[in-house]
């Protein structure tokens, strides 16, 4: 039996699972590293955390499932996006790296909104022109630290900086691309305009290459330290999203992929690059080469369920604690006992504010339409809810800008409800279908893995043989009524008080 | 010694209180009776429960007490308003009542509306055209009941049935005639006007004198019946409102009475009829004779918060139980943590439709601005915070319309937290003193009794001799800031979601 080895970034530790030939996990293991919040809106890392906690993982893992070296075929790569190290020329960080969740570029990206025009960045990138993204976070490294933006030789996203670390080659594929704001989402290439819009020397970015392109084989040192054969491949790997897509066989046109974390991230597959001049959903590659993918980067959702849980679940804590059940598992009884629409009471899911309807940094959270007769079952309810029409906005504008949507995958911990999954179907109108497992982002990177190892001839063959839908739910005719009419007043809601949370964020 | 009574006919129950001559709360005694709800919107009682239980509650006070029958020389009276029954000529009701809380008289009110102007009826009446008034629920039983109506003898509102089978005449105070929707509010006589709007004979409503007036003395089967002399001077009494306001000693020109009970009526003095064409406050007759009363019905507060405790603050409830202490204790200590203006978080406390800062029956309740870092403390806290929002919309527009206002008397349960009363002197930016008793409604009627039976000289006499401020809370000039932001934010929150809720009461 051979193997290979899907490893995954994350925002707060680095998974790594051990996938057979197969297509079966048969081993994981994690290592953490934290995130450091210098000042409000910061938040930073230092890359050689992520290399020391990649090198446990896949040590352990490796050492854990007690698999010969020589059967570990390959390593495939995901990583959280939206972020960036600068490394010099032998490729030591010359900063602590700037994550995605860091909001510090305001004033570089005012100053590009100022000189040139937001819609001609977005017609070439895909993207809004937004801190979050990585071009301005490296202009703000230009302007703020100049001799390390003189100093460095590459500006590396996680993936690549990891893939670096293991590989020795420099890469990016066209997902993680995609995300910098510095790429001609058409051609996909870096954009000589944006690069100088932005003033990035286009020579101090990776190559592209698609994700499933083995970059070069394990670093001879690091395979001794790792327990891991010096032949095995690493193939470049792409953005968590895009990963969790895969994983979850996302790689058709029609399907969606819902992610339900702590956020909720819609991705759809697309085959040619469409465009939403509204901005609700960006235009990044798809980490299959053949596709793009249409991206909402996702509202707080499980997020706001889990602070339920913590605020008003204390119940639902304990008892969980005595029955070897989990708590959310006993809010979603809670919540089953209210009927559909919660009898008017909605949830706007803006709690750390909005992607969706629209994005807006200064909304926040509302419960409205609660009765004296609402009960603490309404509220949970609400909340699973909220989240769905969230994603209705979403899909909805999918289909306004072109794509046929026939089903959504669910995934992340959130798609283990399966109330949760009833009421996205039923305020979508569309299939929600469950694959086998939840946690799709490592094996997203393994796939690329066994593909890039030759132990598929397609990536569309390695998802086939990872991924299977293990259940679907179908909107209930008899709930549309009631959900389409919770859902207009839920919009009319957002965008009444819209004007009235930008008024009140300008005195917070 | 001598004693008076003062007994309360209150929705649920009559409650009486024996006072003496001193001003001294000696003994209570409550009687029940049940609500019936035959269709929704619809809420009626026998009078004869009123009568069985006002004859309880009194004879066991006296019982209980002890005292002589000689020495207690009146029994005073208030009950809830907006509310009648028809009796016949020899006092016999021809219908069970239809009370307060009743909305069925809408195709009445409308019809009304359609063929006069609401203006018109406000400058004569100082009230809105509104069902819960008292005339178009006389409207109702003429058009749906022709029988009961042709044999009406008297259309009597609560108080005043309760009067008359007790002293077997017939009267009405200024203050109840006043809510009828069929007064001259400036002359304080019956308006043939508004008597020929609803089609109500004058005849068929009582005299109306002051509230302090000796109506006649007990009858005698009835005296022996309740331990009792036949001297027993019945003092007509007021409605509860009112009464309350009395018991507060809210009976001077600057005065605002606020009673947080399930509902918060907010009512200020006034030395002449005041109008507010907005129609967020009536004009009403005050109990004593001299004032008229600015009243705001009462949005749902007290209510708001036994709702949050029952469902958000179980903790509290047992921890409650077992420490002996009141839950709402505990969730003011919860709510104490929480800094003023809690984080941003915002109640609309319009659980039940609003009376502020409109009238609307459309909205529902709203929580806005939350974020994951808000915990139970803050919707704790802004549920208490909500309520002084809606008191303040009421002291500035009663100070909009031409009233000075120096101090709040806060009465009801709800006064009894000195957090809340911090936070509406906060809010409110005025002094809100707390009397010696918090239950106010009893002691106005007694108040009443009092004066009524010669112990007092005057009414401010008994006022004086019966209440006591033992406590003021002063606004805090650090609080006032975030204060006035959130109002603001509250105030414009409530205006961008009324159409909202109102275009979704459409499909409800």
């Amino acid at each position: 039996m051979r193997f290979v080895i899907g490893c995954d970034v994350g925002s707060q530790s680095v998974k790594a699972i051990l996938l057979s030939e197969r297509g079966e996990i048969i081993a994981e293991a994690n290592a953490d590293y934290p995130i450091d919040y210098p000042q409000p809106t910061w938040a930073q890392q230092e890359a050689r955390d992520w290399e020391r906690a990649t090198k446990e993982a896949i040590a352990r893992v490796v050492h854990e499932s007690g698999v010969s070296k020589e059967a570990v075929l390959a390593i495939g790569l995901d990583a959280q996006v939206d972020g960036f190290v600068a490394v010099d020329s032998a490729g030591r960080p010359l900063h602590p790296a700037i994550i995605w969740m860091d909001r510090r570029a305001v004033a570089q990206t005012e100053k590009v909104k100022e000189a040139f025009s937001e819609k001609e960045i977005f017609d070439l990138s895909g993207l809004n022109l937004d801190p979050y993204h990585v071009a301005p976070k490296i202009r703000w490294l230009a302007e703020e630290h100049p001799t390390s933006f003189e100093q460095a030789r590459y500006f590396l996203m996680p993936g690549s900086y990891i893939a670096y670390c293991l590989s020795g080659a420099v890469g990016i594929d066209y997902s993680n691309a995609s995300s910098m704001l510095l790429m001609d989402i058409r051609q996909r290439v870096w954009s000589s305009k944006l690069c100088e819009i932005f003033q990035i020397p286009p020579d101090r970015l990776p190559p592209i290459y698609p994700a499933n392109q083995v970059l070069g084989t394990l670093r001879r040192e690091l395979a001794e330290e790792m327990g891991l054969s010096p032949k095995t491949l690493i193939v470049l790997g792409c953005g968590d999203e895009h990963a969790a897509c895969l994983g979850a066989g996302v790689i058709r046109p029609g399907m969606v992929c819902d992610i339900t974390g702590t956020a909720e991230p819609v991705c759809a597959v697309a085959e040619k690059p469409l465009f939403d001049e509204s901005g609700l959903v960006e235009t990044h590659c798809h980490a299959h080469p053949d596709y793009w993918l249409l991206e909402n980067p996702g509202f707080v959702s499980g997020g706001n369920y889990r602070w339920f849980r913590d605020q008003f679940g204390k119940a639902e804590i304990d008892l969980a604690r005595t029955q070897q059940v989990e708590a959310y598992a006993l809010l979603d009884r809670l919540a089953e006992e209210v009927p559909p629409g919660s009898e008017g009471l909605i949830l706007l899911p803006c709690l750390m504010g909005s992607v969706t309807p629209t994005w807006s940094a200064a909304t926040r959270g509302v419960f409205l339409g609660f009765s004296l007769t609402h009960t603490r079952a309404h509220f949970a309810r609400a909340v699973l809810e909220g989240s769905a029409y969230g994603l209705r906005d979403i899909v909805d504008r999918m289909k306004e800008i072109g794509l046929t949507i026939q089903e959504i995958r669910a995934v992340g911990g959130g798609a283990r409800s399966p109330l949760w999954r009833q009421i996205k179907a039923d305020v979508s109108g569309l299939p929600v279908a469950l694959p086998q497992t939840v946690e799709t982002t490592a094996l997203g990177a393994a796939i690329l893995a066994l593909n890039g190892a030759g132990l598929t001839q397609t990536l569309d063959e390695a998802c086939d043989l990872c991924v299977k839908v293990i259940e679907t739910r179908y909107p209930q005719a008899q709930n549309a009524a009631v959900y389409n009419q919770r859902y207009q007043t839920y919009r009319a809601a957002y965008f009444a008080l819209l004007p009235v949370f930008e008024e009140a964020a300008k005195h917070a």
